[in-house]
């Protein structure tokens, strides 16, 4: 029989969905299970969004061009404008979700070796990425002391190497939700002119916004060459299956090079692609109400965390996400025992150990990461829960 | 400035879309052109097809399973059961395309540097899928003489290094149009075998045989752990848009690999996979008209071409290519001349150079690749452009 690759190997299994299995037959048990695991929205995606594919009356489904529609992208360069970021429809490649628009960054900007510096903790799935693109993450450590905030300048200078090409962000942060300030951003722009870097900007949560405006990495000036925005419609209009996304750049040389691989997978999906430019003709006050939704959510949530003893959640500026420290002595086994040996009133919680968010090793045992993606009743219930499971947790710990 | 990598430099552009630019050119100057160069038909996917996305009335558009819905995917074990492949549903996973497929192999069986043998000439993209896994192409050489049957297992014994991990194929084949016989198949089960190889079927145009039955990798006896399928409803439905595919394997170690990457992306398109649900419900004769009216286009084109002085053209078993050689300089050159400089009666034809398909230097020169995308009418004046622009080309030789 012969072997699988060794990349085959090393690619990380998914930290949030591991626990599927378990979270399974807790409900086969006739347990309700709180998912505040992951990143998938209750709220409806609008319904013009639906409605435009809906009533599309093409006959033949067909390719689009490599880079999308002409018209899609001529409606992103509107939706851009609107933070004041100027583009021409070229400058924007449309992407099989934000995961291609990380793989075209790492594939068209890092060889084999190459480093990537990220703030830990960061989006899991960055790993299977550089996995695939045979690219090395270097992670440097923020602290849930400060709320996550930009580690120092001096953190990232410790970290650069010859090898160094990038550093990636996600603004506001998943799995933080911190939100990174006008001046962190200065700080980035700074490493990057001085040592001649890409600054990868994941962006997809930008409308997510409650302690402060956004700041984009492209409103960075004289970074042009420097800033690759990868973004996705997914979550912005609760559109996650869609699998659209953008990779945008003003380097004419990277938007070539990243064509190439735009050009090889054909294109990026055509029905949701007629969502996706639906959706920029959203009335702008659309996001005034999810904002308001998810922004009382998070208050329910993060004050209900912090009422528990032993608990700490910094209070996240966007994003849909909380990380919180528990009083426990892993936060794998925790959220497993969560699942299989826990219920309150036939219910229990799911949750991501924030071990998975981390590469150094250790960091996260005591850390959880918690979507309010669910309305607030039910967030009232897993907090109830949750209290109740630290209560009786065999491996609680004193803080 | 930062650099791009290496592989971005590497990264070949399509030779298919690289003329694209000479017949905008054409249609701004009036002319019209026949687009006999990439694989989009004119034929209107079902309309069941489409109307089971239009009916839809989910709320959310979520991200469905990593693998795919598990009703698409059961519905898929139904579809394969028609070929006499006897599968579950676990052993699908629904990629985003075909190409996302070939990608999930590559990635997940071939480390950087390891080989895979392939004939040529064979589809350009797998060229650009290699040069993202960092893995070698190895190519052994298929004659237009013989229609471009499978070469002597000589030829593959001889290319197998120890960095072999696999041969891949595409039957019935992009870009010649030949379909591997049962015999042909079986030449290759032995080579992985006794070399231990994997052997990447790729099968998007299963059911357009039109010299004798499809004979699938899935079908050899023994070779469970060595056959990875490939798959696509892009051709099979004229539903390239979709960006729906699988990969198919028995081999349970490939699929937990495989499932880590497809982990990674979160999920293929949801719109779409409603899609390829409802096609495996369409009449079992849908495909009677489809084939009919393909192998009637490939007997008119294939006819026509064989007439014109010089030109030689083997009749196709399968798919909806034909390779031919011409009485030219260089394909490159003379597929451009057809759009820059050429008309008759204010048409063109544009074609696909074959020296993109080809990884051995100088070959295909003399080739082109036509797709009998279009009805039999617009292959008919195609054919008399193509006559007439052979009679006039500055480049033209005896032969």
């Amino acid at each position: 029989m012969p072997t699988i690759s060794q990349r085959g190997v090393q690619m990380p299994s998914s930290p949030i969905r591991k626990l599927v299995p378990f979270a399974e037959a807790a409900k086969k048990r006739g347990v309700k299970v709180y998912h505040l695991n992951i990143g998938q929205p209750d709220i409806e995606t609008p319904k013009p969004v639906l409605d435009a594919v809906r009533h599309s009356d093409f006959k033949i489904l067909e390719y689009s061009h490599s880079a999308g529609n002409e018209s899609y992208r001529r409606k992103l360069v509107e939706y851009y404008s609107r933070f004041n970021v100027s583009l021409n429809h070229n400058q924007i490649i449309v992407t099989t979700g934000g995961s291609e628009a990380i793989v075209f960054a790492f594939m068209a900007c890092l060889d084999p070796g190459d480093e990537v510096i990220v703030p830990e903790p960061f989006y899991a799935n960055y790993n299977g990425f550089a996995v695939e693109a045979e690219v090395k993450i270097k992670t440097i450590t923020a602290n849930i002391e400060t709320g996550f905030a930009l580690p120092a300048m001096e953190a990232f200078e410790a970290a650069i190497t010859p090898r160094t090409k990038a550093i990636l962000i996600c603004n506001p942060n998943n799995p933080t939700g911190y939100l990174y300030s006008k001046e962190e951003m200065e700080v980035l722009k700074q490493l990057c002119l001085k040592h001649n870097l890409f600054l990868f900007s994941d962006e997809a949560y930008r409308e997510f916004c409650y302690a402060g405006e956004h700041f984009s990495a492209m409103n960075l000036e004289g970074m042009d060459d420097n800033v690759i925005l990868m973004d996705t419609i997914s979550k912005r209009y609760s559109a996650c299956g869609g699998r659209i996304g953008a990779f945008v750049t003003k380097n004419q040389v990277v938007l070539d090079a990243a064509m190439k691989f735009a050009q090889a997978r054909l294109s990026p999906p055509s029905f949701a692609q007629i969502a996706g430019e639906a959706a920029v003709d959203l009335p702008l006050d659309y996001f005034d109400g999810i904002k308001a939704e998810y922004q009382s959510r998070r208050d329910v949530l993060v004050e209900g965390l912090n009422k528990i003893p032993g608990v700490f959640c910094p209070n996240p500026g966007g994003a849909f996400y909380a990380m919180a420290s528990l009083p426990i002595d892993d936060s794998d086994k925790f959220c497993q025992w969560m699942l299989e040996s826990f219920e309150y009133e036939k219910q229990t919680v799911m949750m991501s150990p924030a071990t998975g968010f981390y590469a150094t090793p250790g960091l996260g045992k005591k850390e959880v990461r918690l979507a309010y993606v669910l309305n607030r009743d039910d967030i009232r219930h897993a907090i109830v829960c949750l209290e109740k499971a630290l209560e009786v947790y065999p491996g609680r710990t004193s803080k």
